[in-house]
């Protein structure tokens, strides 16, 4: 077997101190190199076949220079391009992502920071977390820093990245309300998420101020089509009039169409349905889904960028933000005038 | 700060030998310890809150535990389930996954697999080669055990988990014979990728036996949507007459159906169009599609549980894998008699 080449041996080809080297292949270095230097080391280091030792690195800065990321189901198309956001503002600063997936349960989070944290990561991005989070309270952070991301915790003081869900709404219901509809029906997301609490908030207070009336309500136990479905058939069974069902997001109101084809009901022409997010696949449903686009892409950037400032500041300078991002209505096909 | 918890402290409180310690808490020792031992270790580990150090164990092992995942691209629906399985299979050998997109773009690969190997990854899970592949003939891997997933290289003692991609192939054809469809069109995957080259083959070979005549092939450059409508435009330029299109993805058959609209033709009552991998939205599509379900979360638990063996094995002992998963046809709106 080949010797390992050692910094040592990119010093003394490159004619540097071996500090150089570590300085000169650092993307996260402070000191101030030359380029010609940073240059002639990294052809060097290339040359021989250097290998950075992310072992020793770590031992040596106790940095791991490792992000957890942990998400409830990246099966559900909502997450994919926030983790894609994630990568590429976490690659800019020469950290990689650990991923995984809590399949919505809170002993698995648990579990998975546990594993994390043993791991050495330097920081978190959780899109798994619940309002009423007693984790992030929790001593098994040690102080670790974390952004949520879509999700905000009852913390005021959590780092997060959101979207604008109360404009979101506002757009929608304004929308229904140009078409005329005056009695809609709600399918709420689960209460014990922020997304679910403020979407939910956020329906009955914008129908308030636009004079429509939310006949019903009735709240998901997890945002996916076969809840929406669910939901739809208990509205159904309320015999209670209506025009409209506002969705909390797209895959609610795919499970809330299907049940209404179920029951020879048409959408739009006999009950408008609308989503949130534009997920994937959104405009190539039958029918074409309304809904809220958020920018999953941005978030997952923000988030990344967020937690790298954090990671490099000392632990009680630490700055909390907050981002909320803009959101656009798009109107397609799953609406129309009562 | 508190001091951290060492090996020592939880042997000294479990009265046992360090080592023993090690390897109460290490799920991949071999070395035999009762339950007993094994449990009171880990109560007094749990109770002092101690956190084994990834980084001191990766130098002392010269493993990190951690696999590098490189996928295409997460956005695309098709590998979200194979991540999960893959999750899945890693974590119950006490893997963890560093996942990143190439985008299809072969330098990033090769940068990804730079960056993977100076991160010490024991292994790598790559869905992302191509057929014609340098970089696995490369000497940057070092000998590092890989595993492709649903593709494969032209290298016969590759590891791989695949599909089996003849027989779906087979039986969708065998189902557009059973509607009376005696002449075809087909939009081929890019043949850079094993899955581009076997589908348009196993198409070609089918139609052959059953007597179905393949009016023309066009070769899509990617596997999504843009690329689907560009080829039924070519196709439908042709002028040339056929009933059906089979499709080498779902997303290249979205496509496909949505140029035939914007033409003015229907799918299925003027063209039937078929997809391959049963992706999540699949049946509830504008129509629904008739595809070939394909086991992409068993796939990915396959890959890693074919990695995890490679990767404790020796070397030269080092046993080649290929495992090929059965497929199952699906039936849906998007195909008709003729």
């Amino acid at each position: 077997m080949k010797r390992r080449i050692t910094i040592k041996d990119v010093a003394k080809a490159a004619a540097v101190h071996a500090s150089t080297v570590s300085r000169a292949l650092d993307p996260n270095s402070k000191h101030p190199l030359s380029r010609d230097v940073i240059e002639r080391v990294r052809k060097t280091a290339k040359r021989l076949g250097f290998k950075a030792n992310a072992a020793g690195y770590s031992l040596k800065t106790s940095r791991s220079r490792l992000v957890g990321v942990i998400v409830p189901d990246i099966t559900d198309p909502v997450f994919p391009p926030i983790i894609r956001g994630l990568e590429a503002g976490l690659e800019r600063h020469g950290y990689a992502a650990l991923l995984a997936n809590t399949d919505g349960n809170r002993q698995r989070e648990a579990d998975l920071v546990d594993i994390m944290t043993a791991r050495g990561v330097d920081g978190l991005v959780l899109a798994s977390v619940v309002y009423h989070d007693r984790l992030l309270k929790s001593r098994a952070l040690h102080g670790l820093p974390v952004v949520t991301v879509s999700r905000h915790t009852d913390n005021p003081q959590g780092s997060c990245v959101l979207h604008d869900e109360s404009g979101g709404f506002r757009d929608l219901l304004a929308h229904l309300s140009s078409l005329r509809h005056r009695a809609i029906a709600s399918i709420a997301g689960p209460q014990d998420l922020s997304t679910g609490r403020n979407r939910r908030l956020a329906v009955e207070r914008c129908a308030a101020q636009m004079k429509i009336k939310v006949v019903s309500t009735i709240v998901a136990r997890a945002f996916n089509e076969q809840e929406g479905s669910r939901c739809m058939e208990e509205l159904l069974a309320t015999r209670r009039r209506f025009t409209a069902v506002v969705c909390a997001n797209d895959r609610l109101a795919v499970g809330a169409i299907a049940a209404l084809k179920q029951h020879g009901r048409r959408c739009p022409q006999d009950i408008s349905v609308t989503g949130f997010n534009d997920m994937a696949m959104a405009e190539r449903l039958d029918p074409a889904l309304t809904t809220v686009r958020v920018q999953h892409y941005r978030a997952g950037v923000e988030a990344a960028e967020m937690l790298v400032r954090q990671m490099q500041q000392d632990t009680r300078k630490r700055v909390m933000q907050r981002i909320v991002l803009p959101v656009e209505l798009v109107v397609r096909q799953s609406t129309r005038r009562v």
